[in-house]
């Protein structure tokens, strides 16, 4: 029974690793008993029993006789705790040893080890949160950027919820109404006006395709704009993610087809996060690892939101026409390219006007760096971002960044279209209300209003960290 | 001013990365202060204001208008605190960002950085634990093994601090004696009874020598017994060390030379921490980088406290003799050598008690093997564990484990000889005090008792981790 359990679970919460603190974390009936099982209290008080036994309790770890270490208890009884649940929290010195230990300790005394996000789970399951604040809680911790960490503690302090109970509350009256007339079918009443009903329904539709449309953006904020590097062999690729990088990860040689593999890594820039890939480089060759490699990269330039294409200004101009890819790709702006003109400290002025002006004519956007200048790699991070043209997002702005929200969000906007085509070809009180009921499950699915099958709560809980 | 410095200070004490929680601390005159500045409480009360400003207290982090996490907020007033002054810790979402951004606003609105160990090295200054306590902190958090665990955690409760005061407090009260002498020094009296001081001096010294030698075994459990695995190439050594260690950290291919470099790991065995090293083949080779690593080998064995010499049965009988090696390094036992006699699986019984025979002849200390069965590494490691020789060491007794103790003890040892020295030589009293007084002074620098310069604190606490 994945959602039912009532026991009482322990996990260590504190990141893993070894460090000046760390806490444990027990939740469930029996927290309390167990920890005073294994914590003896300085004062010598009981955990949990009057205001001397109350939060945070110094006092030590005991296995059998020995001390296995001083520590700091906090004691937060049921239901005002993270879980809803009486909630123990150990702080511990932070050795690998001590947190193990402790955590052996809690087990052996009647815990069970928690699943991956089990202490949110069991907040949802006890109406601390709603299902869509309890996946921002993992959103939260997951957030690398200010943006994407902006948009999650939005959505944890229950800006979507808000926005979605809103709908389904209008939704729900009326719904209400024509479920009234159904009632009184043989008496021909309408206790729902059908003009009214339309206004809310295509203010409803309005609503749901703002936040389908924000997804895109949600979903760039959340896990990064990709940006493929490619370009022929030896152009300075992986110097130049090197350089956007601030790190060595890409392996840097003067041997041509150097970076056989596909290397991602991501930077935050002005509050947005940017999945950098590393690719092959491109050029006719007759080496089977390399040519898999080259396909690779045409395939990451068919997903990438960017393509930052690398041309080496000091050899001769590159002619795209040999390449076997499809251009309609790059036109039918599925990615957007950036022609990055590159080395252009290596020319004269005169040559680099020419071959700029060359391959300007080729594209319109474009832009003459030297992978060595600050300057020109500051320039080249602000048009990444422009390139991205992600929104300003304000505080309060609900934004969409979930898949399943996505979906659950594309599913009551159909139902809520055929509710407004069924009130346009005047269909009877029983289908119109079918069709209302269909749209808010489809919105309650978001929030958990809805009963969610188990399989969707594991699915949402095992992406968590442990001890969350 | 290193530790002079009161200003409040500010770290991530748990440990570095993504966790479900992380906590920051704060400490200094302006701990609550500044907190105040950047947390509101749910109840909109202040921290350290009355009861309802007390920990754990609940509320958010702002960063100007916008909320940066809700958090739990526990706060300890001096001198009632890890540190003795004010101290604040902030339990966060445990995201990379969060944990950043909370640091910055303390930082912004007056913190430091705190430096590393800084918050013991507060609690040492005021008072909360003396410096062997204090050291002990750092040792404990280092702790990987039950044995290494159980002597710091003695030491952090004050069991090495203790027995030294004993001693200390009894020379102190016999060189008070001493010194009153002096002041009647024309009436030539003897208030300090020689035989009685002698007699003190004597037990002193036994007791210092003990833990003097403890230090052998203190130092193997702190920093785990180092033990070095040698042989010729290709008689599976790196096989073997991945089976000790149960991944495959080394190299293994059937390549003869593959593994050049030194590469060291550890395992806890029954407790114990045992450091492997493993190390490039021996064989007569022109290959220059091979060289150097062989030259490397001999270096290890050296240094190993148990050599582990690997032989392939199953290659011809190998000859010792032709190695250009110092074998009174074995012999002295400075380094204890089991002859591993490995792949004996894949010899007849007769041809196995045929070369174990022989081997058995040229040293007494051997094993015979399968690195590929889980009974033989067992015993093995059993092997390891019994030439190691480490005493099982009691909950309560004192081990020195830290060099600086055991050269302070060292220094006491010799002035306390000059002591006995004195006495039988019947010098006069002015001598005795200052020989007295620099083993006191010797024994005092351990716990700090003694005024501590600022380079020894330096050195203490700079080994710390940030945050504790």
């Amino acid at each position: 029974m994945f959602y039912l359990s009532t026991d009482t679970i322990c996990a260590i919460s504190t990141p893993a690793g070894q460090g000046g603190i760390a806490v444990i974390r027990i939740s469930g009936g029996e927290a309390i008993k167990i920890c005073n099982k294994i914590f003896t209290h300085a004062g010598g008080f009981l955990l949990g029993e009057g205001r001397r036994g109350a939060s945070p309790a110094f006092g030590r770890i005991f296995r059998g006789e020995e001390i296995l270490d001083e520590v700091l208890v906090s004691v937060f009884h049921a239901p005002r705790s993270y879980t809803g649940e009486d909630v123990v929290e150990i702080s511990c010195h932070g050795s690998l040893y001590i947190q193990q230990e402790i955590l052996k300790l809690t087990l052996a005394n009647g815990c069970r080890l928690a699943a991956a996000g089990e202490f949110t789970q069991r907040a949802f399951f006890n109406g601390k949160l709603d299902l869509s604040q309890a996946e921002a809680v993992g959103d939260l911790i997951a957030a690398s950027s200010a943006m994407s960490h902006r948009v999650a503690m939005q959505q944890m302090r229950g800006g979507f919820s808000h926005e979605l109970a809103a709908l389904s509350d209008k939704l729900l009256n009326f719904t209400s109404l024509v479920e009234l007339e159904l009632d009184f079918s043989d008496e021909d009443v309408e206790f729902a006006d059908r003009k009214q009903l339309k206004d809310l329904a295509l203010q409803i539709a309005t609503v749901i395709c703002r936040l389908i449309d924000s997804f895109g953006a949600g979903n760039a904020i959340k896990n990064g704009i990709s940006v493929a590097i490619v370009g022929e062999t030896n152009v300075g690729k992986s110097t130049l993610l090197n350089r956007l990088l601030r790190d060595e990860k890409a392996i840097v040689s003067d041997i041509h087809g150097t970076t056989r593999d596909v290397i991602e890594d991501t930077i935050t820039i002005e509050g947005l996060l940017f999945r950098f890939i590393d690719t092959a480089g491109i050029r006719n060759t007759n080496d089977k690892i390399e040519q898999l490699g080259i396909e690779r990269t045409f395939q990451k330039i068919e997903q990438a939101a960017i393509v930052l294409w690398v041309i080496d200004l000091t050899q001769e101009i590159f002619d795209f026409r040999f390449l076997n890819f499809d251009w309609n790709i790059i036109k039918n702006q599925k990615s957007k390219m950036i022609l990055t003109l590159n080395k252009a400290d290596m020319l004269t002025n005169e040559e680099r006007e020419q071959k700029t002006a060359y391959y300007s004519s080729l594209h319109d956007d474009f832009i003459v760096i030297s992978a060595k200048s600050d300057a020109d790699i500051a320039a080249l991070e602000r048009t990444l971002v422009e390139t991205a043209n992600i929104p300003q997002i304000g505080e309060n702005d609900v934004i969409v960044t979930n898949l399943r929200h996505f979906e659950a969000l594309s599913k009551a906007l159909s139902s809520i279209e055929k509710v407004i085509e069924g009130l346009d070809t005047g269909i009877t009180g029983d289908f119109l209300a079918q069709d209302i009921r269909e749209c808010l499950s489809h919105l309650n699915e978001i929030t958990g209003r809805q009963i969610t099958t188990e399989d969707v709560l594991g699915n949402i809980f095992s992406k968590f960290c442990i001890g969350k």
